[in-house]
């Protein structure tokens, strides 16, 4: 579904680098961008038994950390140069056993506000080049605007 | 609100202790069982740069793996000996900047029903003893009886 | 769990009532508010066979339908008297059967901040006077600031 | 996204418009099935005062009751003759005020698993031939298999 999305920073792809690069998570788990676009982002994450739960395959909470940065950062692609962003909620359903070797979750914006946002992330393993989805999420961000962080919400 | 659980395994407890360690995830960020009941759980982690976001306090994504798991424990404290967990769902509403010493999540469950269990979790950091609630969880989740983890939901 | 509410205006329940009875719906449905304080509101209604599912229990929407409105006047006893509220998102867990002579939701304000206030509603049947809980909701709400509706969110 | 769905009741949707019939408060809400197809519903509704909020626009609850029936009865297209169906849960967000003269709900299946079905459901408006999504619905629901609906879940 085509949508027209109004771009107010240019140099969005450098400024979420630098964001997803400041958060101490995403190296910890071993997290990458690996695409990036006006209201979409992907996140990729190889397996490591590091992040894994009782039977080995990818833990439903590391699926809930990508799917929610790969929401967030889509939302971000659309905001001003100097706007903040927080998650105001998100809602995640685990369809399938997360057995892969990569963890992939595709966020992409489905109405951008002027201060709420609302994505939906659809999250896939892959096993011998074979993708399947394992999860689905439904998330609200809101744009802080300038560097007013301290206003609360 | 005191509510009529039934106890299925009167050894929950080194049950889900055991369960807990065979999680990679949960050594990898540090996080333990702080208080365990009938219907309930309650998991901690210490803050480290490594679970930050952007502003250095903990990520949103952090507090959805514990809450998860603090839902999911709570659930299994009602199940037999030989039932498996699957997280179905759940819903995180972040209400305050996670900025603490301390991540601490406390689940419970709401109904335990004999497919089904609903529970919801609080979550809270603690600065200078002192806590203060930053999130809110709604979890669904499903047993499945004895070994036969093969077929499917 | 007791809270540190702020009124913003004293004379908060007149405003509902007048605002509840200008929603076409609720009088529809046989909807009354049968309490109302700080943070908190309960909305309750009759059963009808015009309420009902296929099994002549109220049906599930309808439920959804009070569970939402008990959370946003609850939100609402803790506005201005100018402000606008809108729902943002809610999410309904339904844990048992809809059977009964009432349906009675209660909604309240877990955190109110400057412009998103999360709820909370329990929602029970009664049946020979006996309450049974059937859903449990979590909400976003939000505050839009004196008469400007038209800025969106 | 092309999906493979088993049909395991050619007759679905003789059975579907049934079953749609049986519930009092579609033909009290003024609703209608528009559009049934193998994991998809789609349900239209128009503008009537009785269904308003205060600003005369159709009420978020109004659009919770069809957008949770119509992901119910898109996952239905994919059951037995004799299963039943409960929805054990969904979350909508509302994104745009529902100013119109139709509210249609269009759901379609995700996951259609042996217990559990997962739906999502786009939510619009229609005004003068134009069409504007207003809310966004992720939901959850259980099979029953047979006539056993004493079992509880």
């Amino acid at each position: 579904m085509p949508r027209n999305y109004k771009i107010r920073d240019p140099n969005y792809a450098s400024r979420i680098y630098r964001s997803f690069e400041a958060q101490g998570i995403m190296a910890h788990l071993g997290a990458k961008i690996t695409s990036l676009g006006v209201g979409m982002c992907e996140i990729s994450l190889p397996f490591n038994v590091f992040l894994s739960q009782q039977h080995g395959f990818f833990h439903g909470g590391v699926t809930g950390v990508i799917a929610d940065s790969a929401g967030g950062y889509a939302a971000a692609t659309l905001y001003h140069a100097e706007d903040e962003i927080l998650t105001v909620e998100y809602k995640l359903n685990l369809i399938a056993p997360a057995d892969g070797d990569w963890l992939i979750a595709k966020g992409h914006v489905v109405r951008s506000g002027k201060s709420l946002t609302v994505t939906t992330a659809d999250i896939f393993v892959k096993k011998n080049d074979q993708e399947k989805q394992i999860a689905i999420m439904q998330q609200t961000l809101m744009r802080i605007s300038g560097h007013n962080l301290n206003t609360g919400c």
